[in-house]
């Protein structure tokens, strides 16, 4: 029994460490971008047997864990996703975690990793050989501009990548090509030229490929109204979308994730 | 084909974005903590059923998760975890990711919480309901003082927790008790009083309890001979322990955790 | 000689520990403002007989020293002073010392400082007994309304100290109250209140005293054309107003300051 | 008064801006290093004319104002200063401004920077023909070690510096090198090769040098025991050196800086 008092004033001794945490909270009035990429996910991809150049059901568990992150989550606004990425933007005023950045990081991160596992055999059939990982980071935008900006970036990331992974699959499981022989064949070429060799060699129209291939996953919540529900006003739902958002089109269609005025 | 070299072109245009990802390398020379909790496992054990005041094979969950997480980042040299919780240290010179703080951070929540899903069914019966959720954060210690009190902070967490809830339980399950009454029953007492309590109506020695509810669980790097081992150096493996760390018997037996010099 | 060459080893052997110096750069595209705040003032003033509420006189100093920083850093595109702090505001994309927080504030602190001990002289009778000391924070601003709501902050806070202090230096000064005494006829009065004692009992119109100690003091980046000048563009100088800048109206007659468009 | 209740309402309703100043709270535990470097004194020295390659008198106002820091800041337990730079070791237990590192950065630089220009006329026949300006950094050494390496390294940079500008200036001001030339004939030389130059061509042997131009200047707190003095216990007093502090000599002969066991 003396042991045991002994450790309670221990407890007290030792909660002096607690003083260490420091303070991560996040400036206000920015918008807060959490992006999540898998680690090392070319080996897990060949480990898996991700067809190529997409997997159609590895983007759709992708999609599924990050519906769970956004239905979790409620002030992220938008989420965007291609390939092994996925980027959150919790919108400018949120309190969520009082803004501390390790909280809002490490929740993303988690929900996504454990929601992607989860999601794996709704989607895939051969079975998970080891545990992935995703890392994540803050990233903050002060501008409505600079979001822009930032989607649009990874939005052309998905088409630059798409084409070149396009057509260099198209010339190893097509033409017979070794990887490295596909590689030089469209080193140094252009996007027409890209298109061009598709068309002319493949018969492929670039264009005609799944939307989401060739501009990855936007998530938004919106109300959908069913034959089934009472509320008029309908319930709220993420809702996959595989537009283009580099042009202003897109955000006139969707004003409610930068607020009234565009 | 315009239309894509200007995507091309856009594409650079974007990428002025990337400036905004801000440094966040760690202080060299300090050891790096990361504490991992459960998101709302309050309502997480209840809804798996969770054995009270302990459930053996979720504690085997969380053991095996980080077990997992020492497989993979071979600068972490010691794990301590109980009840939800599980910190992880990395050695003071570690180079691992640069020393980025959001990638050892988002790397350590995520594998962690992946590997929770994928070791769960090993042990537990009842199915995983929904995706669990885990926040990390990042704490800094300079010295060897401040790392061994940190850790004997939340061993001494595990001592009162435990003894709270091994007595708090009694009272519910065997004696009839009200969680609320309960609740009145232990306000106020003492270690001493809390022991006398489990000995004195329920025959129980708190001390024979197993030491795993009553210490925590501590991961070390250790090298293993085994009968079939080829080498004669053994091989490295992670080993669980459920001694007093708090006393420096255990700093002494260990001694490659802080270096040579005790 | 074989000394030397060990120490020139040395030099290297230690060289490590400029590893330690973090980097903190500041977010791009945020409004950058620097306050000084006087250390201590309260004491400074009284030691050298400042007059009271207002010493005219030491307000130069500090518009003098506000003056230099501005002439040195030339992406600071307003200032905005009043009793011993003054605040620098540096343009949204400043590249300034590589947007580096410590470099900017400390610069700004430091020329500030100097500035202010070599114009003393210019406008104090009384010599400088000792040396007075100012610190220095960094706050960032994501929006130009963020911006003017700080400056509106500082704006308002001299409208509320200025009234106050006047009435308690007339009540002090020309009624023979003790300050105790006048603080407590000030207690909880409004600031109409405040208007209307000074009105009824001094005869004073607060709105006719002198617009610096109303409002502050704001420095802006004007183009001045002088009869002397030969370029025809005039020659940029540093102007001194003491207007309302809570007021659209002010934006509207300064439109560089944020930009084209208010 | 209408317009003055309106005032009053608004500057609540600006004080949110408050909310964007950022917690930089330091790490508890670690040394805390300041260092102050002169903004362009290679153009000051020119303009005031410092004798070269040494100025005693320049040397001397610059530990003149560190002296005034350290009696300010009395958690400064050594300073070292060469050339135009000062650094400032804070105690790692200091709670000073609440280990706030913007607070101590720029109060530190702000007396650092008035005190110069005050001691400026005590040693200076030139008056000072503009402001001049100094920047700060915080530095953060976890252990001893660190520490030691840190001024250490300062401290071979005053020789390394020193001996060059030394053989640099003898070749310039008494064989009548070019800049250009003095800059040749140097290139490339160990510091055998300097001090051999010296003592061969100039007849100098250079640990003859006044030591405060070898190893710059260490202030240090001590007690003080003069004939005066009714306190037996003597008074504090900051006292210069100009020893070698990379020996342990030095740390053994003044235990108090690191605490008693070196």
């Amino acid at each position: 029994a003396r042991e045991l008092n002994r450790r309670s004033m221990a407890c007290s001794r030792y909660e002096y460490v607690k003083k260490y945490e420091q303070d991560d909270t996040i400036l206000p009035n920015v918008w807060i971008v959490i992006r999540i990429d898998g680690k090392k996910f070319h080996k897990f991809s060949k480990t898996h047997n991700f067809e190529k150049p997409n997997d159609e059901n590895a983007l759709n568990v992708m999609n599924a864990a990050a519906t769970a992150v956004m239905q979790e989550f409620r002030d992220v606004v938008l989420a965007f996703g291609q390939s092994d990425e996925y980027s959150f933007v919790f919108r400018k005023d949120t309190a969520a975690f009082k803004r501390r950045s390790a909280k809002l990081l490490t929740y993303v991160t988690s929900l996504f990793s454990t929601s992607y596992v989860m999601q794996w055999t709704k989607w895939m059939s051969v079975p998970l050989a080891y545990a992935p990982c995703f890392d994540g980071r803050v990233v903050l935008y002060p501008s409505n501009e600079n979001l822009r900006d930032y989607l649009s970036w990874r939005q052309a990331d998905v088409h630059v990548n798409n084409l070149y992974n396009t057509a260099f699959w198209k010339l190893v499981l097509e033409s017979g090509f070794s990887n490295q022989k596909a590689e030089e064949r469209l080193r140094g070429t252009l996007s027409a030229d890209k298109n061009e060799l598709l068309f002319q060699e493949f018969g492929l129209n670039y264009n005609n490929l799944p939307a989401m291939y060739r501009k990855g996953t936007i998530l938004l919540r919106k109300r959908v109204i069913s034959s089934g529900d009472n509320d008029e006003k309908g319930r709220q739902a993420i809702v996959q979308l595989h537009e283009d958002l580099i042009s202003s089109h897109f955000w006139k269609s969707h004003t409610e994730i930068l607020g009234k005025y565009v």
